[in-house]
Parts: C-alpha cells; sequence; structure tokens
C-alpha cells in the first residue's frame, strides 16, 4: 500500500472549459474570494515578483523538496496552452527554485505563470518578458534536482489546497484557488458581485454613507454603539 | 450550487479502527513521519502549549473564521471518546480561540487533546489538567461568536491537508497527519523503522560511524568530497 | 463605572489649525520625526500601499476588532475634508479591512487617505484612484460587520499613541504622529531642520566630510578610534 | 514649546490603593483582559524569560533608546516597594538591556517584577532569584549608556499605552495594563467573572455541551448552520 | 592582547583589479553566485530600497552599533572611487543608519551604493539620486553617534563574510560578496555560464524540454519516478 | 583556481589548550560576550532544545546544504572529545537535520554538543540523553544526503564567524565564539569581569542604587535629565 503520493506525474488530468476560465479572468482576486464566500485563499505572504504581474489558469500542481526543483522540469512537460504551474513544497524553503531558463520555457509552451511557496530568481528577466510570478521570496540561491516530489497531485501551497485542473487566479490583492466543477458559477457570482457593486459604487460617489447605504445604523445602535460629544 | 463547505457540520465521519490508533499511539512524530516517507507534516510553528504535551487519535476537524471560536463549541458535540479536535482558520489568526472551559468540557467528552492554527489561553489550566494542546501562539484575547465556519469537512491546518478520521500525532518534534485507510500500514511501517533503527544505535554507541554504517564513503568520494591538510 | 472605551463614538473632536497642517504637509516623515526629537513614529511595518503613496491630515481614530470592519463605516460619518483615517485593532489581523469602494465613499467625503494597522485589497483600483493607503498588509480576504469597536478614542497604532486631531503624515519612509497642539511648533522646527541641513548638503557636494561637518574627530579620538595601516 | 517628552523623570506619580492590587492579583490575565471587556493587552510576543514567572502591581514606566539601558538606572531609583518597572523603546530593539545586576538591585527596592519590549539576559539567574520578567527576546548581547529616554511618562509598550501607576499583571497567557482608576472596578468584575464561571466548570464537568450552556442552536441555526450526513 | 577589532579604522585595504570590476559587473547577482558554486549569497531579507536600484564595487566594510551611524561618517573618509559601503551590525537593528545627507557626501566621494544590514530613510531622494542602497529596513527613526564600531575590518553583512577589498554585487536577486582574489576568475566563470546558457535558451525558446536537454529522464526513472494516469 | 570551499574536510585543525576550555567553561555566554567587548554573539534565534542545556567547546565547523545533512555524519568522524560541532547552512533551512540517532552516533566520540542554524528533531530523546543541542528550530522533517558541503572550513553561524577550533560556548543566554588564540584572555577577562562584578552585587544587595555606584548623576545631568513633579 502507498503511503504517500511522492514520486508520482499524474499525465491526464481534467481541465475546466476554457470558455469559463476566460469569463472568471475578467475578475480580481478578491471580487472572485467574496463571490466564493471567503475560501480558497492563499496566505498573504505570496507576492508578485513584480508590480503588475497577475494571472488566470489551470493549475499543473507540483509538490518540491526543499531546494530542489527537479520536478519543476517534470511539470513543465505536463503544461498546456493557458495552464500555471502550481507549486507547493513539503517544507519551508526560500531558495530560488525558479528563474529566466524554466521561464522561457514554460513560455514556449504557453504557459501562463507560475505560483510557487518558495523562492524565484532573475527578477529583472521575468519582468522583461512578463512572465507572471508570486512567490514567497526572491532569492539568487540555487537549486539542485536529487529528490522526488510530485506533479498534478493534491497540493497545498501556502495553506490552501490545489488540485491540478482546479483554476488559480492571482493579481497584487493575493491568489485564490477555485476548484475545477465551480469555476463557470464563480464566474457568474463574480459578475453579479460586480453588478452589485456598481449601483453601490455610484451611491457611494454621491456622498451616501456605508451606515446608511447597507442599513447599519440600527444593528449599531442594537449592538450599544454611543455618540458622545465630549 | 455550493460554492464553498462553510456552515456545514458533518455528523457521520469515519474513524479508524481503535486497535490501529493505538498502535500508532506508541511512535513518536519524527518516526512516523518518516515511515510515511517525510509528507504529512504541519508547519513547525504549531509548538505544543506546555511541556511534555503529546497526542494521537482521529480528528474532528473545525474550521475557524478569526477572532471568532464559535465552531469549537459546534465541535464539541461531534466529539467522541479519543477523538482530538484539529483547527484550521480561514486566515491568520493568533487571538485565544480556547481556553479551560472549554477543555473541560471536551475532556467531559474524552477528547484527546486540540490542536489549532490560531491562540489559546489559560495555559496554566490547561497543563494543571493536563489536556494537550498544541497552538500557533499563546494569548489571552477572547474571541466572539458571530460567524459561521464548519465542522467536519477537510481543513488546511498549518499547511497539512486534514480530514475528518485522519490520526493527528503530535508532540515535541511536531504535528503529522496519517490518513485514515493508512493508520494500520503506517503503524507497522514505523515499527519496521524503529526495529530497523535499535540495531543502528547499537552500533552508533560502539562508535561505528554513519559514514559506514550507511556506506556513504563511496558515494561522498563520487561526489568529490577531499579530505585536505591545512 | 466604564470599564473600557470600545462602543463609543466621539463626535466633536478638535482640529488642528489647517494653515498649520498645510505647512506641516511640505515636509517628509523622516525631517518632522527629527524635528520633534525622534518620537511619534510608527513602528516600520506599516508601509506604502503602492509606490509614492503620501499623505498629511488629522486623525479620525478608529479601533477596529480582527477581522471585522464595522467601525470604518461608523467612522466615515465623522471625517471631514482633509482628514485621514487612522485604525488600530485590537489584536493582529492582516485581513482586507478596506478596499475600493470604501475609498470611494471616504474620497467623497473629502477624506486624505488611510493608515490602518491591519490589511487592505483591490490596490490596483487605489492606485488608479490615488487614495493613499499606508497598511501592515495587502489582503483579498474579506471583513464581517459584528463587533463593536470605538471611533475617535485614543487608538495605539503599530505602537504609536494616536490621539483624534492629530496630525499623521506618511510616505515611503513611514508614518509619523504630530500631536494637534505640536503642529505649528513641529512645522516651524522642521523647517529650520531643513534650512540647516540645505547648508550642510552644499558642504557634503563640495567633499567636506561629516567628520569634519560636525566636528567628530576629537570626541572619536577620546572615544579610543585607532587608525592602522595592516 | 516641548515637542517630546524624552529626558524628564517624574518623580510623584500616584498609584493605586494596595488593597485594591492585591485584590486583582487574585486573578490571571485571561480573567482581567475578559473582564475589561477586551482591552488594554500586550501583543502576545512578550513573554515570560522563564516558566512560571508571574507579577501584578503598579508601573514604574520607562521609555528607552535602542541597546541603551541607562534609563532602568534613573527608573530604579523611582522604583517603591510593590512596583513594576514596564519599558518601552522608541524602536525594535532586541538588546539584553536587564540582567541579573540591575535585579539585585530592584529586588533590593522591593521591585515586583519587570515587563520589557526588549531583551534580557542572565536568564539562569532571573529564575534562580525569582525575580519574574516578560520580554521580547533573551538576549546575550548588552547595552549602552549614552541617550536619555524617560521615566514615568506615558509610554507604549508592545501597543499598549501604559501610564505610571497603572497597574500591570502579566502571567503564562500574556500581559494586560489596567489604568490606574479602574484597579478596584476591575478586580471586582474578574471577581463576578470567576464565579460565573465555576457555575459553568461545573455543567461542562457533568457533560452539558457549550451549545446548550450559553443558549447557541437557536442562533447557529438562524446563521444557516446545517447539519449533514455525508 | 586585543580581544575584538572594534576601534579600529583599516586606512590601507588592498582593492581587485578595476578592470576585474568592471568585467565582473556585467553580470547578475544570480549568474555570479552560480558561477562561483552557490557560496557568498547574503540571507535574503536585504533588498533594493527602490526599484531598479543595483551595483557592483569593493567593499569599504563596517561594523556599526545599534542605533549609531558613528563609523558611517567615519567610513565615508575611507572611500575611494568605484567603492561600496557594506555595513554590518552587532546586533539586529532596523533603524534608519543612512539617508540623503550621507548619500550626498558619498556620492562626493565616487561611492557606488551601500549595502547595510540595518535600516535607511528618505528613500525617494536616494531614488531621485539614484544612489543604489540594499537594505533590511526602511526606517525613519534617526540613529546617535555615541559609540565605536570599526572600518575595514572583516565583517559579517546578513550572514555573508565580507573583507575589505572583497567586491559586492547587489541587484533586484539579491547581494553576494566575490572575495578579493577571485574577482577575474568569477567573472570568467560568469562568461562562461552566460555563454552556456544562451544556447540553452535558444534550445528552450524552441520548446526543447529541460528533461530532455539535461538528460533527466534517466536518473528520473532511476529514482523510480512513475507517470500515471488515473 | 578554487571558486568556493565546498567539498572540502580539513583534518588537522588546531585545538585550544584544553585547560584554557576548562577555564573558559566556568562562566555564561552573557559574561563572556562582555569580557569580549561585545562580539562573537550568534543571532539570538538560536535557543536551546530543551530547557537547561548548555556546553562549552572546540568547534568541529560544518557547513550544509537546505534539506541535507550528509556533512554532519562526515563530520562525525572530525570530531575528538570534548568538540562541539557548529553547523551554518548556505541557506535559511529548517528542517530537522539531526536527531537521536546521530546525537547517540557524537556522545560515543565524546562530543560535548551541537549548535546548528537549521532545525533538530527527536528533542525527547536529545534531553534524555542530556545532549544539548541549540538550534533555530524544532521540526521532525528528515533531510537526504545528496550534495556536499564542507567541514572544518570557516562558517558563519546565526551571522557569527566561527572558525574550526574556535570555542563555542551556549547556555540560555545565546551563543558566543571565541577565537581559538584568545581562551585563555578571555577567560581571564571573564574572571575578572565576575570578581568586579560580585563587589557590586553586595553594594545592589544593600540598596546602592547605579545612579550611585556607576557615577551616572552628573553625566544624565549633562544630557539634560530633567526631574519634574506633575
Amino acid at each position: 500500500m502507498r503511503l504517500n503520493n511522492l514520486g508520482i506525474v499524474r499525465t491526464d488530468i481534467a481541465r475546466p472549459d476554457p470558455d469559463d476560465v476566460a469569463l472568471l479572468s475578467q475578475f480580481g482576486v478578491a471580487t472572485i474570494h467574496e463571490a466564493m464566500g471567503r475560501v480558497g485563499l492563499m496566505r498573504p505572504y505570496i507576492r508578485p515578483a513584480y508590480p503588475g504581474a497577475k494571472m488566470c489558469g489551470p493549475a499543473v500542481t507540483v509538490l518540491l523538496q526543499p531546494g530542489d526543483n527537479w520536478m519543476l522540469h517534470v511539470a513543465a512537460e505536463q503544461v498546456q496552452a493557458g495552464d500555471v504551474l502550481v507549486a507547493g513544497c513539503t517544507t519551508e524553503s526560500e531558495d530560488g527554485f525558479f528563474g529566466e531558463l524554466l521561464a522561457t520555457s514554460l513560455t514556449a509552451r504557453g504557459c501562463t505563470g507560475l505560483v510557487i511557496d518558495g523562492g524565484v530568481r532573475d527578477v529583472a528577466d521575468l519582468e522583461r518578458m512578463d512572465f507572471p510570478v508570486f512567490s514567497r521570496a526572491i532569492n539568487a540561491k540555487g537549486t539542485v534536482k536529487a529528490t522526488l516530489g510530485s506533479v498534478n497531485v493534491p497540493v497545498v501551497v501556502a495553506n490552501a489546497l490545489v488540485n491540478p485542473g482546479d483554476v488559480v487566479v492571482a493579481d497584487v490583492d493575493g491568489v485564490v484557488v477555485v476548484p475545477r466543477e465551480l469555476v463557470r458559477a464563480v464566474a457568474e457570482a463574480s459578475r453579479k458581485r460586480e453588478d452589485n457593486e456598481e449601483s453601490k459604487r455610484a451611491q457611494f460617489r454621491e456622498g451616501v454613507l456605508g451606515l446608511d447605504l447597507y442599513g447599519m445604523r440600527a444593528p449599531l445602535a442594537a449592538a450599544g454603539l454611543e455618540y458622545v460629544e465630549d
């Protein structure tokens, strides 16, 4: 009996409908996260490697070993056009697992970007290539190729579970994971939320307060809020 | 279509065979983690709240909201004798979600301990009661009861996925999660590992070096290791 | 007897003379902090949410509960043109308390910016709107509206005490708090300091050393400094 | 006009009634913090320097400069029997401001303990002397005596405001500050809370659930909680 | 016998051949670090103070005391055109040791930039002047001039040993230290590495996989990697 | 030309006179650090793995690769009775490089303890064996044996330079490095310091203030300290 899923590459993962991914890609991370009911968010220590980085696509997942990027090369072969690579690690490791050569390889395969719970390097090149990367660190320290991890198994990345084929959306506000079967539903919920926000935005612009727009005065009073003069 | 699993309590989770749990409970976290092939470990920021705390049992899982311990009370009802409570949070939160009164309640239900990706308080009482707790912080700050989370859904805790009924083992070395179906197999692999270590330990005691015991000299030389005098 | 100041909104705070605020706004945080004798600085983990953000204005203060932005809406009503919102939290919390809709509302009221010991989101929008925000985190995680805090009570933010009506100045170097009664005096001291620095700057440009400009050679020798050749 | 309160020692601070302090000292930090309505808590990075450390007493406050313990000596003279020394710092500094000699001096003056937003050393000696210390670090690095701070001015310590004469209570759960005028009221509220908890504790011991004891079932259902079988 | 090297300024340090420094300056930190065999890298918490900062030059080294920048003024006199200033500290200290006036002075002396295991301020000015600075923090907090450190002694900076005259290279990927005697050899090894990467880059662009380019398939299979369909 | 010192084991390091080490071992870390003039201290994140751990001995140094403990086995052969093992790492890594089996092996060789800028495990066993360990983390995560580091080269550990044969002293206050040639001199300076402290201690016990004992009143007044009544 297999006691873990190390040393495995799944080659036939299901992906969501590309039209649904395209729909979802219109929305930002904060909107999508709200539309899902506030789940699926990675911890906020994952940050864009350069200003303006953003991405949306189905995940090819990778489980890395510390200071070892062997499995990123294995994963590259599994990437299809539009995919994002999403890499967790069996432990905390901020070495530079990824740089410009791997980005060149992934670009050639149509890869949309990388989210990694580790470090990256060649950041000036990545910015020039506009290959979006979200990572926990920037670090010139290179990695070895010595120990197996896995590709396309469920992976926990920055405290979020990512299944292969889930859609990962990343922008300046963070990184959110949308389960594969929910992509269209979440896109629709995001649309609704944006429509709803547009009308609120108009009222805020005119000076209406959230206190009134959201009907907060009564519950605040019920909770005991007191207005006092000194 | 449900976009998340918030607001849900599963009442009929499967648990492993108690005999298998008893077998597993003989081993420490480091041994079990090795026996599994080095997966399933929580991040090491989860620490025992007092010296000597340790536990082993099937998980009742909880997903908490920040600064809100409502779901711990909901979870208490789902606990059976021998269970451990394992709580993640939708965000990073170090408030004191748990203290002596809840520990008293859980003890009355036969609960074996708590692992929480949050803070706890009343630590002197917990130590006196010998109710083992592993947490990310000690914090007197109390919590509210206002927002739903979930009980007995899959939860990510300190970057490890925990399914309800998985066995969670915790000691001074950390916290490891053993999938429910693997408990016996992991216990057996742990036994093998310990037996194997016993013979190594005897040799180490006699002064045999790891270099020889593990046959490392040839691969080290092949890797280019040089012994030099100054 | 009231044991805390939670659940209170003060509606009649004193503000400094706007001309004094305008005077002060000519100076950067480092200069002002020096002019005050090196007090009043927030801890440096508060950072601008986007490059170039800066602000100066009287504080409307807010005390938040973790993961709960109810009081920001209450505070919005107390904001007058030119004010900045300054929010502390009863505990450490990096959730996204603030985003584009609240920024729209505050802009409509003439608010000059936000300093928050918590997280914010919609950062791309905030940058586009040029609504300056200084925070401890960027985080898409939304917040609830369930528990009372306070508005316009003295609040500790990133280890600095802020009284309502104090002037808060923020730029890339950090955030400093100037007590309301001292605004003009600090502006004048800042002016003096800048004038004094201008003459030093000119000398430095010509190659004069700090050793000579500040007369350090004698005290260094007295302290025992030795110049050696190898 | 004075722009800061550096370089000042106040010699005549008001202290609370010793009987009230004695009353308060019966309660732990978590209880007191709850009794006050959850304010006044220091950030939880302040930890006891050795197991079992605890203290309760009126604060002599100190504002330190980084890596400089001059003002601790100045403060020692202001300490009266029963007082605790409470030291903040103008910046983050983890050097060893305090050790066994100063503890000997303070003990001779009847000082009850130290809370410091900095580092301490000679921890084995402090434990042997049973001089309770709460600090942000343990660090052998010594400090200089070169720059003025203040004694008995209001000081922010670990994000909590401490006025001279406020009572500071510290134990394994953290450190809480009780304003001088509230000591008796908070002691009484703490007593009420403990009495109230005793009856709850008894029920929890008999197996009553918090769900029933606190009447949570209805509000949980109203919030939409669903119990499901798989 | 001297027990430490505090209070010393070495005035006659050896510097590498400027042509070798010029050669080395063509390469980025990640390339140089690889070319050296992955040693000499500072910990990645040292970050550029503004986007685009980069530098390469022989080090004038400084050992600072916490919150005290006296020795930076002493060091300024030792700087020659092309040098970089590299400052460690006897303890962790994030105060603003360095700002625009010192940058003006150093610029007048031809200094190429600063690496400091501490904080800096006047960052907007530094960016405008294009004086590159790499630091552990941005912090408006000023420093005193009271305690001796050293200049041009071996200093550990962010866990890397720096001898005076070593070449320090810094860019967005981090900071690397090249021993003085190795500058030409490392420049040549960097050139070789870049040439070698160019041919790889071309192949990656055409879609060749790292798996094939680096001949990884056999060792991966030998390590037990399994390709599975679900 | 060798560009780094990886892959090297020096077999003939010089050690200090054991009598000098014995002298030094009478003193604590804080005393020794002061006696040296406040240099040589590791960063305070290195902590004892269990209460009461302490050690003093000449260093066998190790440079580790992240998540790889191969070189600890190589180093074990170089250990002589009384030595301590002192391990740095080429990058930040908190994996469990060291546990009970290696401790058994080292004990058999007379090793006095371990200082490691990484993680350790089997901490309950280490405590039972009373094998003192100082580390940056406790972590059950095991390590591989794949990449060369070095033994008995100069290594930076927690920001302190350690040469093989230097004496490393560790206790609850931290870890300090005494250069091999200075061991006797530092022991003597420590003795002097302790003698000097004894007379101060006696005076402190009698209630003499540091203000008077150290003659601080005049310099404090000169610096401008003001005693005020409210």
